[in-house]
């Protein structure tokens, strides 16, 4: 049988169609390994998308968004699709929006990237913030001589849908307790 | 023909199953109404869902949750749940979290509440502060002589294949633009 979920050693087990209560550690004790450049196997051509939260002090809030990206490509993997998924922080914490876009553009070989602001509510953050940081980015990196189509998605909040099936889920296993 | 959706004065006609891209002003365009007190007409008891943000000095932003709680409330409404939904803000922006729960449990007879924390990672807020919070409330309604059970989900982002599905329509989203 496999070890329970979130057990020491066996993070490599973290499953994004299990609910994160199944996790003894919650959804953040996923994938290890996230500290250094995830490789790029591969030369093919890629979509690149970069997920931007906010940046924290605190080392688990930063690490959430990391978590959710590997966790991300891991399922697009299962499609052979050929996007690569990064995080980003748009201060505070590193990587921040440049040094992501350009190890996407030049490590990872992404053409295209989507960057999708990682935020519940339309606000400043994802409709100003992350639009001109990410504008700079790619001036700086124009600079460089690196070049991509860089476009931007509606903040993550703003999948009704989602949000909602995302509340029934959780007030489902909140009653059963 | 029905009104483009978010057009003046049709906002009435938002659906939760339209993609926030849909909305001319996003999902913001959502429903009108939402400054007074909302009714909760029939006389049976009820599950109380409390959706719990961080509160904003921005009027949109706080309007946001609303909206969602809105939409929320009316596609349970749909499937005949003795459901009610309202949200609250930690700090900042009315209601508080002991304003909704004493509205909820007196004014809309709910005997059960579950608090949402709506928020992304599971951080301080959604882990210590927000409990905190409802805990000092449920003491102070019970000094009132209010009682109704009050429980806590885990925070919203940490329903992983809902925010791995958000993420997916926004990034075709934008793909397709």
């Amino acid at each position: 049988a496999p070890a329970a979920p979130g057990s020491a050693g066996e993070s490599s087990d973290f499953d994004p169609l299990l609910s994160p209560t199944a996790y003894a550690d919650g959804p953040d004790a996923g994938p290890d390994g996230l500290d250094g450049p995830a490789a790029c196997p591969g030369t093919e051509e890629r979509v690149g998308i970069l997920l931007i939260d906010h940046g924290s002090r605190r080392p688990a809030s930063n690490e959430h968004i990391h978590n959710v990206a590997t966790v991300y490509e891991g399922s697009l993997r299962r499609d052979a699709s050929a996007k690569v998924v990064r995080a980003a922080h748009m201060e505070i914490a590193e990587p921040g929006i440049l040094v992501a876009l350009r190890d996407l553009i030049t490590h990872c070989r992404a053409t295209r990237v989507v960057c999708v602001p990682y935020f519940l509510s339309p606000g400043r953050h994802s409709t100003e913030d992350v639009p001109r940081l990410i504008s700079e980015a790619r001036d700086a990196l124009k600079g460089e001589g690196i070049e991509a189509e860089v476009v931007i998605s509606n903040a993550l909040g703003t999948a009704m849908p989602q949000m909602l099936g995302a509340i029934d889920v959780l007030v489902d296993g909140a009653l059963v307790k």
